[in-house]
């Protein structure tokens, strides 16, 4: 029989393959593609900056644990690009069979609370799943300003695919949005990002 | 005039940098060292899962701010190697001005956050900063031991020297102490730490 303690320690070194899941982002000076615990490490530090923004009744604790845990399932199910129509397709299923497998290494309690928490980002229902998903949708569009669009002319992406999909930005905190609505008037007028046909 | 926001999105695409500052320790497939912001995202999700070994009273956000952070100053003062002995004779005041270069990017009452949780991190005064101490020893022996040791034999480093450096860890909650010396016993069994001499 294995003690929790011995089972959470399998966790911990298990999870360690987050370092080998690649997204399509590159980090800052363009050199390599971002990982998920680099990407998950970001957003949480996004979220203690960043907090002031969102209603004060937040809970701040609960953001951080969303963002740090919410590409976790990528250890299996791998990263779907936000753009991969196709990929998009089954991701929920792949995701789900992923978090079944991982969280279910934990002691029976805490497995229930990762299982709910990854829901709960997913659901984006909640105030913090909000701001969480806020984050999420910011941090790759700074690594991409930043980077000068590299990924988006790599995979072939337009304006209007990346504006449809900051639905949470832009119904976010008012500050933020206009803010990401000002950036995306830059992408344009630098060339990071070309309008369709 | 910078508003409070542009300060703050400049200073979350500074500390991007995390991701170029290497350590000593590689990641559990051994393929390459990791770097401090997935070393520091480790620790936090390490914080969540381990909570229940430290005191009830703990206040788990500020041991995951202190994590999250701890490192930051390494983007300008570089990683210290722990064993490094020469290193670590001026390690306090490059690092000192790393976090006034760095934490007065901020707004002025976060970089006065910023620095405070950081100078509790150094210090190992309180429960949080002590927590977080156990787990950031924790952490590199873990992928030490996945590693068979690699990065301690690159280094030269002996089995006392390691054992040394675990005071907080011997200090820290029983379970978890008795874990790690479990841990020591196999690592000599296994050869993947030699005894000096």
């Amino acid at each position: 029989m294995e003690t929790n303690l011995e089972k959470q320690i399998k966790f911990i070194i298990e999870i360690d393959k987050m370092k080998t899941i690649f997204r399509r982002t590159y980090i800052s000076d363009g050199s390599r593609k971002e990982n998920d615990a680099e990407h998950s490490w970001h957003l949480a530090l996004m979220a203690m900056v960043l907090k002031d923004y969102f209603p004060e009744a937040i809970d701040l604790l609960k953001v951080i644990k969303l963002v740090l845990i919410h590409d976790l399932v990528e250890i299996y199910a791998g990263d779907t690009y936000l753009y991969d129509e196709v990929g998009n397709l089954d991701k929920a299923k792949r995701e789900q069979d992923a978090a079944d497998k991982l969280f279910s290494m934990l002691p029976y309690e805490q497995s229930k609370e990762f299982m709910e928490l990854w829901h709960e980002f997913e659901a984006k229902q909640t105030d913090e799943s909000k701001f969480a998903s806020v984050i999420d949708r910011l941090q790759p569009l700074l690594l991409n300003y930043a980077t000068k669009g590299i990924a988006w002319h790599q995979y072939g992406i337009s304006y209007e695919q990346v504006l449809n999909k900051q639905t949470e930005i832009l119904q976010g905190p008012k500050e933020i949005a206009e803010f990401v609505q000002n950036i995306f008037a830059d992408l344009l007028d630098k060339g990071y990002l070309r309008k369709q046909g």
